[in-house]
């Protein structure tokens, strides 16, 4: 049994993990859980085109990682973000269409069912593709940016936000409303190439290396990406970087590669990381390189946009606390 | 039983596949075969640094690629090039050091065992990495690059010679030396793109479509590859992008960033393309986006290349074709 004052059981729930909270009446964390059935995982081997066999997949999955906490606590209500409410997930939840603020009202949440009651799923955000260039799609980070903005303090100023994860965004918030963003997966790329590939061959083992990051960080860029990502191989057959280091080399080589790309666009107004320790010192890294020193939010920003949206739409309310 | 006028045995072995051939008394080609054993599914589930399991693996994977040529010709000489005589090979090769003149002489080859007698290794060739920035390594290209030369008629002018593939090469040759060339792993990320992650999920099935790719190699890639990469998931999410034709955009994006990186480095003097049909025409239509109109060599110059080395080395010559 948890803390008797348990409010909600709040999930983000991305591409390749989880991350699950149980939520106090003000917001708080009470446990925090990290279950590693992200989208990926929870569909590997299903026809995504089968709604019912993806629905079942993500109730066993969603039950893993939180079944302990809704047995607990069979009347909380269960709000979740990200990929889970995309076409491949449980049930796709819809967006909003950016330029937007992040006002999520009731009627926003699609609820699902599972076997212990139902759970409600968060819309994306959006920016539609025109003339044939492509538009860009959000699931997850939209909460992600109504915690940022609560913890800012709900800044009026243009204010980027940096948040890094297996397809990272980059977000621009002028007075409240997203106005623009870009996805770059340099996360999904860096899982690839070292889990599959010449590379992940070349490494033998991973042992954290800061400097390898940092030569990765440093390397030329002028000849591209694909280019300059087969050079740790060299450099190992060389000699010159450890195979061990070699995920830190590639690390510092994509997220370079991306900061260098993206901070030129990064308009007037302070720059916000948000993500894991790790992601968050490796950014601020690449991002002081562009003479950008970014202010730094926790992760558990999502838990106080979940939260956040648990009241507006009505989920958590003077309507008690029986929201499902 | 094949042409008795069968004269050697010729692999180029690559990290994804092998194209085998056997060779008539003038290099002419007898037959081709293209098993798909490369060194990354040779060498699965292998600790690669057991010599032994890893000799194994290769003399199995060697037998299984041209065992009956062996045993109905078992007098023939063999000679691959190409990643089998990497590190992670059959057995390191060694390296020649551009710039330098591809002369392989008598004693430049490495033998390997197998059950019907012996298989002789071409070295690659590398760039030295200098004050900690990656050199750069070839295995196999060496050989495309001897056949290529000839078919060209040995020219004194400076040419680039583009080598698409899994590890594609960008190299200058001038006045017969190489001297320099950059590696781009962008056929490593189509594959790793294509059948992992969420792009992967995205396309269903995989229909050749060129208009796909045609717009894939227009995409802006002002953003960087990382973000333009994830482009093909709004387009069908939108409604703007075939699932099926999610593959050939892909390309044309890997493909764009790559020579919109490595075209302007080509130098004066006359570009060669040199690989598959298919490859070779999509790095036609990018080189045409930059003003460059390649000439375009078969990839059976690999095949002329090693009939040349095998004629250098002695591995076939005056002493006779027992040259194992």
């Amino acid at each position: 049994m948890t803390d008797a004052a348990a409010s909600l059981i709040a999930l983000d729930w991305g591409t390749t993990a989880q991350r699950a909270w149980l939520l106090d009446g003000d917001g708080g964390i009470l446990a925090t859980r990290r279950p590693e059935l992200g989208l990926l995982p929870t569909t590997a081997g299903l026809d995504v085109r089968d709604a019912d066999a993806r629905a079942r997949a993500y109730e066993t999955a969603f039950w893993s990682a939180c079944g302990e906490w809704v047995t607990a606590h069979p009347e909380l209500p269960v709000l979740a973000c990200g990929m889970v409410g995309s076409a491949q997930g449980w049930a796709e939840a819809g967006y909003l269409t950016a330029p937007a603020e992040l006002r999520f009202g009731s009627g926003a949440l699609t609820r699902v069912e599972h076997r212990g009651g139902a759970a409600h799923l968060v819309p994306g955000l959006r920016t539609p593709s025109q003339h044939g260039r492509p538009g860009d799609v959000i699931r997850g980070e939209e909460t992600q940016i109504v915690g940022a903005l609560e913890a800012l303090g709900s800044p009026a100023e243009a204010v980027t936000l940096v948040l890094p994860g297996t397809h990272g965004k980059w977000v621009r918030v002028d007075g409240g409303k997203v106005v623009s963003f870009a996805t770059a997966m340099s996360g999904e790329l860096f899982g690839l190439l070292t889990t599959g590939g010449i590379l992940a061959r070349t490494a033998a083992g991973a042992r954290r290396d800061d400097a390898a990051f940092a030569r990765g960080l440093a390397a030329d860029r002028s000849r591209g990406l694909s280019t300059e990502l087969f050079g740790a191989r060299p450099l190992v057959l060389d000699g010159l970087l450890d195979p061990a280091s070699v995920p830190d080399y590639v690390s510092g080589v994509l997220i370079a590669d991306e900061v260098g790309h993206l901070a030129p666009t990064v308009g007037a107004g302070p720059v916000v990381l948000c993500g894991t320790e790790d992601l968050c010192r490796r950014y601020a890294a690449a991002l002081a390189a562009h003479d950008i020193v970014p202010t730094v939010l926790t992760e558990d920003v999502a838990a106080r946009g979940l939260w956040r949206i648990a009241l507006s739409t009505g989920l958590l309310g003077s309507s008690g606390r029986n929201g499902s």
